[in-house]
């Protein structure tokens, strides 16, 4: 039975698992070669793109902090949409390197209107780039990264992702899309312990790599890109978790990445029917497929939602950050989930907060999540 | 049997490639914090310091870089003693991030006299820091950090040393040294796999954190050192490496610093003698005792010896870096090693060099050898 529900890290199989205890291997050798190209491999699979991600062995805000001080200048001007704290990484990382950003804000758990965004970046622009969170975890929200990207077409600024909830869960196509950058990390749809950052870049971000004039050593993605055309990393890496990642990598290309989106699809759909069953709300507007966001009764608050979940079926789901503190709870199911696994949080609320005088506890939540999986 | 005899990774034992495997914790709960408080103070053990180091999920580099971005702003003095590949390191990291760096070259396989360093210092600076390494991996030399250290006593020039390689190998005081920084990375002594970074500072050190101008965000030491008065970590952890270093912590705090220290000289010893009986000569004047670097034969090379010893023993050496390149091969024994796997390396190396016409292979390295262990 899983435990985690938490928006990453998220579940680990066991094969998983088990890979991070292989031997010990060098990294200066062509055994380790062997697996860094087939990582490189598969996450170019994953990302949907025909050039190869680059890799770190940092959390995936190491991989954001790659793509800031690796394209950019000080002063530079840049556009960052904040609806949440992964938004706000954005904006503050940005403004540590000395970017001059400019905030474009949208309400918690609401998309930003593509058209508003377009017209508010010709009307204070140009943005040397648009950073994005396609999926903003505190919130439970997605963003339509497709339509703003379209919308973006020709107009010279970089779009840059962060996909790091969204990638595995949700359609990404960076180079169809017209995308820039785009970052994710080991522990969430990648189903691998935390510990690897990745960064994706189009050709005109790698251009733009030679003339940036931020500091940089460890998150160079110039030095990180020619290792990579050796399958080497620039500095020692993390090669249990590599290991663990190739096995993960693996599973994923074996169900394949349409099934994936479609399988996080009925999640999301199921774990949305089955909170409104039980007469609860989303927080999100336009709900993202990888965590569910979900107001908790005032009177009972997340926290104690969440407590109860822990102590009596050992379910770990995460809290509201910020001043969502105590008022949403957030089940997260990316990665290695099935609806089963929906179905079981589901009757663990229920029975929550049918204890804490809520509900009937009469498997609504379930009826209702089975439907839409029918 | 063991395969690595790379100045790391190194060997890691079994228990602490177990630990990896363990099922996924989440890091933001009471579970993980425990883990944390024993790790921050196993660290601080090793370290022989009375305040906690912190930890970065990166390679020991990314410490270097937390505390060069950390400390200070642009175009500061400092002072960089290179005589090999990460002293090279240290000023290369400087330079990235804009400081005004001297270098203080020695010739490599030596180490800098004391006196001649602080003259060099005063005519030169002044320097805001003293950059060092204390066990030059690429010539396997030690620095006398303490000797160093203790000449420029009151001098307002802060020391900082990179001790990845001599960190639970060497003796190291730094509070009684007077040191400011001290940066370490698991995959060392700590018998550990790589993919974590430490750094200690001194109180100074701390202070000057408040002043520093430099971009930093993932290595920023102020948000690490906040998260760790928590026990927690600003970014999300690799946690499978932090509970694999808890183990290896463990160990390490079993058989005592003082012990470790008394072990791996009895290595470096043993190492060093057993390759003088087969008429090789060392190529350090002053030797580490985490890794033995040995001029090769040149009618052999280092290369050929390295793949003679990795075909018919299964033992990965290391080879020469930069002009050092097959002039020289080095014999890693740091960590989790004893008398009895230097032995297994000097009667394979005595094979080998046998085959190739070099020796009588009559077992004068591993006599020797044991001589020291007498």
């Amino acid at each position: 039975m899983k435990k985690l529900f938490t928006p990453g890290p998220t579940e680990v199989p066991s094969d998983v698992l088990a890979a991070l205890s292989t031997e010990t291997m060098h990294h200066r050798t062509d055994e380790f070669r062997d697996v860094m190209q087939e990582i490189s491999e598969g996450l170019a699979y994953a990302f949907r793109t025909k050039t190869e991600p680059v890799a770190f062995t940092s959390s995936g805000s190491g991989a954001m902090e790659a793509v800031v001080a690796g394209l950019f200048s000080p002063g530079e001007k840049v556009l960052a949409v904040v609806g949440g704290k992964f938004g706000e990484r954005w904006r503050d990382l940005s403004r540590a390197y000395g970017l001059d950003v400019t905030e474009y804000a949208v309400k918690w758990g609401t998309s930003p209107d593509p058209d508003e965004l377009l017209s508010f970046a010709k009307e204070n622009g140009p943005f040397a780039a648009l950073f994005l969170t396609q999926s903003e975890t505190s919130t439970g929200t997605l963003k339509d990264v497709e339509a703003i990207a379209s919308r973006f077409e020709g107009s010279g600024t970089l779009l840059i992702v962060d996909s790091v909830t969204a990638l595995g869960v949700h359609e990404l196509l960076p180079d169809d899309w017209g995308l820039d950058a785009v970052v994710a990390g080991s522990q969430k749809a990648f189903m691998c312990p935390p510990g690897l950052g990745f960064a994706w870049l189009s050709e005109r971000a790698w251009e733009r790599t030679a003339t940036s004039t931020l500091p940089k050593y460890y998150f160079s993605l110039t030095k990180a890109r020619e290792s990579l055309s050796k399958y080497l990393t620039p500095f020692t890496p993390a090669v249990p978790l590599f290991l663990g990642l190739r096995q993960s990598l693996a599973r994923m290309r074996g169900e394949g990445i349409e099934a994936i989106w479609k399988r996080h699809d009925a999640l999301g759909r199921g774990a949305r029917a089955g909170v409104r069953a039980l007469g609860l709300s989303l927080f999100s507007e336009a709900p993202a497929n990888g965590v569910t966001a979900v107001v908790a009764p005032p009177e009972i608050g997340g926290d104690a939602i969440r407590a109860d979940l822990l102590d009596a079926h050992g379910f770990r789901l995460a809290g509201g950050q910020s001043h969502l503190k105590d008022k949403i709870f957030r089940i997260g199911h990316l990665g290695f989930y099935e609806t089963a696994d929906i179905a079981d949080v589901l009757r663990a609320l229920e029975t929550v907060l049918s204890k804490r005088g809520w509900s009937d506890a009469d498997g609504a939540a379930v009826k209702a999540a089975e439907a839409e999986w029918k």
